[in-house]
């Protein structure tokens, strides 16, 4: 059992996330043990069970703490600017941009769906967080009238379903690069926007 | 190396073709060798290879089939409707339940992303070619003039997107009902294809 995260040294999680997210990246997730992870971060055995549970919990963490961080950049944002059209289209090149800065991270994202239940739960937690995100963006722009009616939550999935294909084209298959990533995520969403906008 | 196709025996091909679609669903594609699909198909070894170079090559011919017996669906329901915005809409149902329809395919196209490149590959030849379609319907809608002139690309790639995203939600986690994941699709296919007609 983890201690309760208030008495974890905040640096020293960070620490374990980060030798941990190296060995995923260099060994694959699925070739590291706690073991390893114990080794890199030469803290002892039972330091690392007084913060995590398994290695999908490490998994979970590094998720949540990455979905947080996508979802600061984009609140950023919305202080900066009011327009809901443009909102909805820069700030999926802003994630989409975090996405690129963390491409360790998104690499593991991008690689291990479908291999285990309890990875696959990791891997919900995550998306789950955006979708709802995004989810309430969208009916916020109904409520203001901005935008039309329409059904939200397949309207999320979408938005991450794209997000999540094309930084797998770009960081799994290297078949675009980074900026041709961006440009279509972007030019995606006006065309979506478009089909959002009560005033066209 | 394989002989050539027209002197393989179709129905000796898709024998083995089922074969390892079952063992690849039994025992995972991971844990399934080509002495498993031999010997379950009860061919000669030196048959094998008459017709397959390796569980890669099975892997191809598998989802080059899939995608054929999708885009045979679409275009059976162009021949029964002309109207360029059901013709969108509805042809996302038609995939999706065939999509459902190949649960096992389904599967195994859901499950093997991300796993190694020559895995990477034969799902983008899958990919690729579907992308392509897609994009030639809607460059249709644009020359008719039923459709704005966007950019074709990044839609054609939300549209795989999201079809592959609800799939996935369906057949590996189980979070949503076959119903759902169609209806899901659909719905999102409705907005995006607003974003897309000329005379909104």
């Amino acid at each position: 059992m983890p201690i309760p995260e208030r008495k974890q040294s905040k640096e020293r999680r960070q620490h374990l996330l980060r030798c941990s997210l190296q060995l995923f990246i260099d060994k694959g997730y699925f070739n590291t043990t706690i073991r390893d992870i114990i080794a890199a971060s030469g803290v002892g055995t039972g330091t690392f069970y007084n913060y995590f549970v398994d290695k999908e919990d490490v998994l979970k963490a590094l998720l949540e703490e990455f979905a947080e961080q996508i979802i600061a950049g984009i609140s950023q944002y919305y202080m900066e600017e009011e327009d809901l059209y443009e909102r909805f289209v820069e700030t999926k090149r802003i994630t989409m941009e975090i996405f690129a800065r963390n491409q360790e991270l998104s690499e593991l994202y991008s690689r291990v769906a479908g291999a285990s239940e309890p990875i696959d739960q990791c891997l919900k937690a995550f998306e789950d967080k955006l979708i709802g995100f995004y989810s309430r963006n969208i009916e916020y722009g109904i409520q203001q009238g901005r935008f039309r009616n329409v059904p939200v939550t397949p309207v999320a999935h979408s938005i991450l379903a794209t997000e999540k294909f094309l930084l797998y084209k770009w960081v799994v298959l290297k078949d675009i690069s980074r900026e041709e990533m961006v440009a279509m995520v972007v030019s995606f969403h006006q065309t979506l926007a478009w089909g959002l906008l009560a005033d066209q």
